[in-house]
């Protein structure tokens, strides 16, 4: 049997695609720790077993290893398998664990692409990731371990886009600096984008760190570049 | 009246949000220039006004004055109107020119986002831009003027999307490995994402210039790193 692995895109059930749509209405397990609206688990059958693997109350999340397990066992008893995660799942999902389990145990494993934060979240905040004047290209990253990213290379890109980095927000806009970026660069940090609680911080990498002081800001996106002005020109 | 710029993804109509199906289902004039199939197509009224602005049998597109022009007077006749546009419309999509006409003249603006041909297409292809061991970053890129680009900081990121790179190909090869970047760097080509006529070349920078002699690329995306490898792994 096929375990899809689906892209729930920002949570919200608008930003489903109508493939994931379909898929979750045929579910006879789910297994998820996305952070799902009401809306989009009423596409799922009423008879659909539901696993929830993500952190809950203080408690930690399910294991990875623990979370392989499962998506075989089900597999296995050929139930039609959904695996929903946040965003896109090849864009930091972790996806390479689930696929490898899945097919060394000879389950077959189908990967459904959803909305990611690194591109939704910026526009919903009025950002364009790329512009024909300010931004040719831009970079997505984590900064999950800063000292093993080449941050010469990064300060030279146009446009970052940096995800998870609320608790490195610091690290991240000193070591720019270091290499070369200027202070004045424009950031944006938003926070539960597409949501009610959507909020927006702006300013440089020399003040961000101040005007965010104390701010809960994770779920987090950052951009970083010049193309963080044209918000302003577009809102 | 607010006019819509919405991202139709792929093409598909699978890959359409429910948002963008939503409306969609409401419009009066559509405005497209996107390869869409015919199942998109049947979500508009059957009343509603469709005018392409597309290339079509060796004929230009429309102007990008001429499209400002007709967005900005259907706004003003306070029909529903739709700019429908390829993928996602802050990635490549030209979305600044129609924003600032719209605002110029008094129109309201709404983005909604739609999935990118830099990440989907790539999935598609088995082929995941992250990873925990192989990928941190990636960076996704036009080679329109190679001259124009930063070949050094670019050669050393973990992955490029290069996005419209068919005929650049020889010149990306050429930059990167000048650059630094391993001739066994691997590299995929990926023509037509998501339909029948989907097409993927595989190989190294050394030998894909010559893999591919010949053939047509375009619609292309091009994926260059170590995660190219996953592939085989996955598929």
């Amino acid at each position: 049997m096929t375990v899809y692995l689906i892209g729930a895109g920002l949570g919200n059930h608008q930003y489903l695609t109508q493939q994931a749509q379909d898929l979750l209405s045929q579910s006879e397990v789910l297994i998820y720790d996305a952070l799902v609206d009401e809306e989009m688990l009423n596409l799922i059958p009423k008879t659909c077993q539901q696993i929830y693997v993500g952190k809950r109350g203080g408690q930690p999340s399910t294991s990875q290893t623990e979370i392989n397990h499962l998506l075989v066992y089900y597999a296995q008893q050929n139930q039609h398998v959904i695996r929903l995660k946040n965003g896109d799942p090849f864009i930091f999902g972790r996806a390479r664990e689930e696929i490898e389990a899945l097919k060394q145990a000879g389950c077959e494993v189908e990967i459904i692409p959803g909305l990611s934060s690194a591109i939704a979240t910026p526009l919903l905040a009025g950002i364009p990731l790329t512009d024909k004047f300010l931004s040719r290209n831009f970079t997505v990253m984590t900064a999950h371990e800063p000292d093993k990213l080449d941050w010469d290379a990064l300060a030279r890109m146009d446009t970052l886009v940096v995800l998870m980095g609320g608790r490195q927000l610091a690290v991240i806009v000193e070591q720019l600096i270091a290499h070369g970026r200027e202070k004045s660069c424009p950031i944006a940090i938003i926070r539960s984008a597409g949501t009610e609680e959507q909020q927006v911080w702006t300013g440089t990498l020399e003040n961000i760190v101040e005007k965010t002081q104390g701010m809960k800001l994770s779920p987090t996106v950052m951009v970083i570049g010049e193309v963080v002005n044209l918000r302003e020109r577009f809102l």
